[in-house]
């Protein structure tokens, strides 16, 4: 980026595989189309009908995709910029005629273990929604099915309502994400009772560090949803507004979620160090427990190893057994000493 | 919740055992009405009286009695979803000819050991409230005696009072709960001196997390008496404001409380670690000394041990004694030397 | 206070021992009538004089007369509560005709070691100041005295300067529990240098909380100074402003040097556990040493211990003396080196 | 500075080698004309004609350049002050004909190793836009590039949107800074696995100092574009508006940079001492562990090593390899338990 | 303070040796007069005079002295109690015809190695400054210097730029101070490295607090400036507005290397503590080393001093030589293992 003029397209990021993959769909509340397009021309017919559009773009890499798109619906250069620059911060920019909002969707890999993040762009006109992601694969597959089968308010309402039902599928995929967090602090804190090792604390802070992005991703979205719900815009009508309110409750929760898991990460971080503390200060304390019996015995031992030419005790018949069991009377002190100590 | 379409109602929660139960009392001055109802529909005649309805249900995981009353009361789709969602944060919603409120209401469990919570959602109407709970159970029994003796200002005053009551009764039990804590609190500290365990950091760490959670419900209740208080609702009456003061200053009085408790439990942290250690450095220096007593005691007796042809001292008849009293001479020296630097 | 009716008048806090005394100071410039009254009536004449006067209760633990005042003086019924509920928060309230203002008194105990709180309660009309105090003993004597002798303003004030002169008089007595505070910091300090013990680390904590409270007790006395300065309530005169805000800036002085307290105390834990591990550190080191410097030695010994039958150092005529000098020289070689790296 | 009046001119900072180096570039659509110029007297005529001039200095370390240039173009004494003085900390200042704008401009010295800054003083006026650097070198070159080949919208555009072309290729600059933090932390890390040592928290300090000296450089500038966004200042024109958005979304973003690296360095802290520590401990145990097994088979030896006379042992033909067999058998039976312990 | 009338006078602070000194200099831009007058009275002729006039008192421990100019100079006796109580708080109060200003003046003592601190109180009038200080000698010399001089635009300008001017030397002297504590962090960090003590703790924690003092000492000065410059008080003109923005500048990089200066600080405590640790794990390793190396040795010399009748070794002519030679290889093999290890 560094250099360049401004508004120059240059993909930032991970280059997905496979090519640009661009799907329409036209609803009101009579009817239904659905396609895939070949290019982007295709999409054009449907800038200007009454009814709502739904173009969403996979894969934001190739530059002459975005660039004509953005040529032909009139988005701003910078703002085709920020949509090809996967690392973007979730924000909104209000464009008078059109809103543009970037998210983060966040979902779980394939095994289960890491979590994958996907930039979305969003570009609100007063009668189309365009969607532009970095691969192929979302969170909206529900919002199609109710758009296809007609259930519940959505093909009686605008762009708007359908925007917000885009940032709403987005924001309940963070409760997704945060049940799986939620297992391997889980997961986490029964190793900590069980086994605590290096891996741990490792666990502990590479968790940490997913929570810190976590919350970056969820913070703006609060922003935003203000942004829509307070901007007299003409875009956003009335009655979505609670539906919005509905959304930033829902953010709102996630962030109490995040800071609460934040909290027992911390904590277990302390668990951790005083856990190690404590099994090192066990092992120690066994160990000097059996030197601190021994080494008294083998004095008494060395005393009858002297080589004294006049050592009465020697000479005893019974001196050697009463030796001996002088130090197992001395040893057993000792324990029962220890023990009522509780430092064995 | 992920991929519904948004008004549709789920129970999000523990389901409690049995069915919902629906009480209903309405009064003015004059009189008094309390009944339970078996069908939702019996509660509907009293929705415009001009008398005060307090319509209580217990128990919000039948989705169908929730419709039921949403759609006779009016309610949007939106607060019965709420209503269900067990997992609300305490907040306000304002629409215009009603109010929507959840709060968290806090007991300790039946052993007294654990705290429990429930959800209480109210609609304040001009002639109405209407209560949630997630069980049968809860803090109001006292509003309904007065209710039902007539005493005090309830039954001169609107549904804003008895919404005011029923918030006030709610926050009253969060004081119960907070002296639960510091009694917990006190039974920790004592164990802290007498006996620290693993399991006295554990139950720290439970305590701060509990604490917490109570936080995150009294918390937004001074949002929510803030919006109540200076909103110029028609619902809220003037000189219902000065009551509504009152429990916003109970409110800040349990948020000091936490924070104190807070404090207490960080300290406490910090107590525990420096008790562990000390334990610990007391045993390792009781052994160390017993060690460094002995060896220097082994190295003589091991000199005479000493295999030489020619050591004047072993041939000496008073040898072995005065080796012997040597040795005590040296170890009560040590000994001495040892308790004046206040090593044991 | 949890179930019963708000404005039910319950005494919250310690009880102390004897009963309520009353008394009415009543002055203008020219003159001052001082007495102790028997019963509550007596005070009532006062009321609409146009002179100034304070009436001081000390004791708020009698529901009667708190009550039997609150109606002659037209007090809400709330405000009784509060005012015999000792766990207040220091608060001000506006009543229009009236203002309420809570406060904490604190001073040492008769030995001067604990500190004592007690709550102030101020009701200030435009003809009378009402104090509620819960014990017999205040810091209003030099006031007092000053009202008796004509000295400074106050005899040619209104109420609201009696109102000033009394808030100041409390924040007065913190600089003198603050400088309390400041006399046992310097003795842990000097106890920590010199004997650090697990009651140091506790007296540390003690002092943190004790701090702490002071801190809640005058943190809000700057909102109620704000709120007094910038009402345009008639019953606080312009001339008196400048007085209010010199009693806010000795607030912020007292918050500054709680501050600088608490961060010291924090230091002192650190420099706490710092101390101890050292003197422990130095403990161990020393016993070590012995035991390192002896082990060898014994060693040594030990192999002249060993019956073979070849040994020629054995048979030698000064081999024994040889083997002495050779372990004093190890000893002392071993001790330089130990000197030298400042092991000991 | 201190005692001098305001106004007077002395450089702080390093005093860079060689002289001061004055190059002006003035262009509009059509032409570009651009020369070094060997007196400041030079620069003088391109003052007011109606095309876009920038005037870059190199060097702010002699006062009578820089004085000359002020009282040309008409600048404040105490912003000269201000050129001159390299400690400034970034900030903006309006005059109303022209803007004064102080940055820093960080860039990775000759060697890759450590980070060099240089302060970089704007003037902004309707027609020409003023830089001081304190040394030849920067990151203007493609800017300059651009105006030469009349590339994207530069050359059409005023020196608002010249000001803007500087202010962002200054923050483009900050993230190649951030990716080289990026870089030494992953250094650090795989330090921190393999071979922790003093030198590696020494590392990691100043790691954090210097990120410390970024967010000072970085913060400042959210205020700076805020004031040139929102100032209605006839400087700035409406479409040059979203282009500092754009800057300002990537300040944002390096902050979010900065704070995550510095959350990652104080885990690292903490990661550090957690090994520093687990190494000491795996070190301290295999010792007390060899000692501990040592001590009790020595005792017994010792035991046989007794000089009494009647020892039934010692006759026994076997007895030596009895004795070594169960020493055997005892060491191999400690080994076994501290093994299962999971202490070896 | 306690129980004192407001307004009545009484020194808080040291007292420094000998008397009240007062100097008076009255200009204008043709004349300048100074003189040290040896009664407040010679110092009233100049207050009504157009000119200039900066009356200087250095000494506020005589009641009588400050009482007899606040009566001249119509000054609020609140006003003169702050005055001779040397603990305020910097502050600024505005009395509509003049403005009070409390300033502290930092410089190190006479040796270099303390920091002393002086409040400097300000009255700022249409006419005529006047300045309390607490001991004779300050840093206002140059500003003397000045206007004897006639240099730079003081004795064109009025007593606002003359406030401006002492403000000025008081912040810059801050600087003087800032760099003092820089050395005094060197100095600790060398120490930090070379050998660390108790008392380099002891040092950091003196720093830290006086770090805290210098910044409680500037962080108020910004809000005097910000009240300065935007109260529309006829006595701060607007062209003394830019000059006041330079020091508020000033302010705020002082208060960067504060916090710069508090996070190394904060720094040097977790070396301290690594470092102190660090050596003791060094001491201990090695000692331990040297004792596991000897146990082993000496319980094999313990089985050869066994006294088993049948011990065949015992009876080899070289059976010594080769026991000696196996403990030597012994101890060689654990030396070579442990230094592999890097335990040693």
């Amino acid at each position: 980026m560094v250099g360049l003029s401004p508004g120059t397209l240059v993909h930032i990021g991970k280059k997905p595989p496979g090519k640009v993959r661009i799907t329409v769909i036209d609803y009101d509340e009579a009817h239904v189309i659905e396609k895939e397009v070949k290019t982007v021309d295709e999409c054009f017919p449907f800038k200007n009908t009454p009814t709502v559009t739904w173009i969403n773009i996979d894969g934001v890499h190739q530059a002459d995709i975005v660039e004509k798109i953005g040529k032909c619906f009139d988005i701003h250069p910078l703002l085709l910029e920020d949509i090809m620059n996967t690392e973007q911060r979730p924000k909104i920019e209000d464009f008078g005629n059109y809103l543009f909002i970037v998210l983060k969707m966040i979902y779980p890999d394939a095994k289960g273990k890491e979590i994958e993040s996907e930039q979305v762009s969003l570009i609100i006109h007063s009668n189309y929604v365009i969607t532009f992601q970095e691969r192929t694969g979302d969170v909206f597959d529900p919002i199609r099915e109710r758009i296809r089968n007609g259930k519940g308010r959505i093909r009686k309402m605008g762009p708007d309502y359908l925007a917000y039902a885009l940032i709403d599928a987005i924001v309940d995929s963070y409760f997704v994400i945060s049940e799986k967090f939620g297992e391997q602090i889980g997961d986490i804190d029964e190793e900590l009772v069980t086994d605590p090792t290096t891996a741990t604390l490792r666990g502990i802070h590479k968790l940490k560090r997913e929570l810190l992005f976590l919350r970056r991703s969820v913070w703006p979205i609060r922003e935003i949803i203000n942004v829509l719900e307070k901007a007299e815009n003409p875009l956003i009508k009335k009655t979505t507004g609670i539906y919005l309110r509905d959304v930033y409750d829902h953010t709102i929760q996630i962030m109490d979620t995040i800071e609460i898991f934040r909290e027992t990460l911390s904590e277990m971080v302390d668990a951790y160090l005083s856990s190690i503390n404590n099994r090192m200060n066990e092992i120690m304390k066994v160990l000097t427990v059996i030197a601190t019996i021994f080494i008294p015995l083998t004095f008494i031992a060395s005393i009858y190893g002297m080589n004294f030419s006049w050592m009465p005790e020697i000479e005893w018949p019974e001196g050697y057994h009463i030796v001996l069991l002088f130090m197992l009377a001395l040893a057993v002190l000792m324990l029962i000493y220890f023990k009522r100590k509780k430092w064995i």
